[in-house]
């Protein structure tokens, strides 16, 4: 969870606002399911979001809030065409110390995503959690590069791997999207879904191998928080689904998909914030034409 | 029509081989339908080609043959990662005063396709065909910006322009997709491909927008004629159809993607070369499962 100051250099705007993986995550994971949120806060943390989450049933009592402490802050510009981005400032504040505690109501939760911190960290998550249907993690260069023994480690303890398509490369030292898929499955988890922004995802899993495009949206405001849209919404969407089979993965794809092009409509949480359950499948229903060959 | 002399950095390998947007887009219009070529060469262009297509059909009246002429020769050199290639000599030659001359036997064909030229050239061959059920056109950067009035006066003439990502944001002045597709359907052609190599193309037109990734290959050998591939079996394929409606336009795509996906596996025109239809059909096929839902 954190708080943000996001440049655009495109349009000389600068925002200040309540972010953050789990943010984002949390609030796609409620358009389906009750998320349950872990992560650590300052009490600087806007109100307003803290709000937002319990109106759409979030469980919040594993946010730790930190009284006199500050929240996780990045500061970032992203380039006019807001295909790259630069980060200004990042002050770990509160979380430089923080270690995942999974509450008690939380420890049989069926569908668990472990966000983007160090694979360590991820790990004892696992620890504390038990038998989940599917735990997603999510991972990044820095990861990668630093920590791969502990990446390594972790990857065969996950049932999907949800990584963006630049660092799909960078762990799997392929260049061509078959052979990545491949390579990855083979470092351990049971899926991996490969995320290539506006082109769209790859899902490789034992049934094959599944291509969703992505959303063309008429214009992309401000792409923070997509990826965690993504995965948010695709757990939701399949802790409210019967059965975990291939169609139901490849579906909550579909929905991931579509939480992702609302969130990057607008600015910030915006996007989801506004949006509702019947904006999600409306969207992800028009996957449907987008492919059909009839 | 060409012979081109190829560099590959990664690989340190160098080949001379005939080449050109007709010939790719002759050999896989082959795999479907009877191709018409209209090109020039000189009396260098290697007799096996020539023979290659003869024995796939083609009917080879349209391409002038020069004696004492050399044909079109382009040198270039692929970057180690093959997504970018430098252009080290281009030897117009014979088709430096090129003027396409429809045969009379051409003049009735059902589907033509205007290659990358100057679009005034491409006007005359219009000039000179009678009512084809569907006219494809490719272009470039370099009408783009240099031609751009003659290129917008054929817009309105065709029925299908076939253009890569980069061209597209070039030509409609859209950064997104969405957007591309509509501005473009404005200038005038009943139809627009946009092509994004490994991440697959769009179709825009009246009945909507559809997507069809690009076939997932293990690896890419050589680039040169994908695009000519593509377009070439998509209007063969459109020849074999019955009716040319909502559908069968689509599955086209398809069948062009996969025929691109053949071509790029092995070096200049080998991969087209040595596949049958059913090669084709078959990959094509694949394409149903990637993008299903169930």
């Amino acid at each position: 969870m954190a708080v943000d100051t996001v440049e655009f250099a495109g349009t000389g705007e600068k925002f200040e606002w309540a972010a953050g993986s789990a943010t984002f995550a949390a609030l796609a994971t409620a358009f389906f399911a009750t998320p349950r949120v872990v992560g650590v806060v300052g009490d600087d943390f806007p109100k307003d979001m803290m709000d937002a989450l319990k109106k759409r049933g979030a469980e919040l009592e594993g946010v730790e809030v930190i009284p006199g402490g500050k929240t996780f802050r990045w500061h970032g510009r992203y380039a006019p065409d807001l295909a790259s981005r630069e980060s200004l400032a990042t002050h770990l504040n509160v979380f430089e110390t923080f270690s995942p505690k999974i509450p008690s109501a939380f420890r049989a939760s069926r569908y668990v995503l472990l966000g983007n911190i160090h694979p360590a960290l991820q790990s004892s998550v696992l620890d504390q959690v038990e038998k989940p249907d599917l735990v997603a993690a999510d991972t990044m260069n820095f990861w990668i590069h630093g920590e791969r023994a502990k990446l390594e480690a972790l990857l065969p303890r996950i049932d999907l791997l949800i990584i963006n398509e630049d660092e799909s490369r960078d762990l799997s030292g392929e260049r061509y999207i078959s052979r990545i898929g491949k390579r990855l499955l083979a470092m351990g988890p049971k899926r991996v879904i490969v995320k290539q922004g506006e082109y769209g995802a790859y899902l490789f899993d034992e049934h094959g191998t599944f291509h969703a495009p992505a959303y063309p949206v008429e214009s992309v405001v401000d792409p923070t928080g997509a990826g965690d849209s993504f995965a948010g919404a695709l757990l939701g969407y399949l802790d409210a689904q019967p059965v975990l089979d291939r169609g139901a993965i490849r579906r909550a794809v579909v929905m991931g998909s579509a939480a992702a092009s609302i969130c990057v409509e607008k600015y910030g949480a915006k996007g989801l914030l506004e949006a509702t359950h019947d904006d999600i499948v409306n969207r992800a229903r028009e996957f449907a034409s987008l492919v059909s060959t009839h």
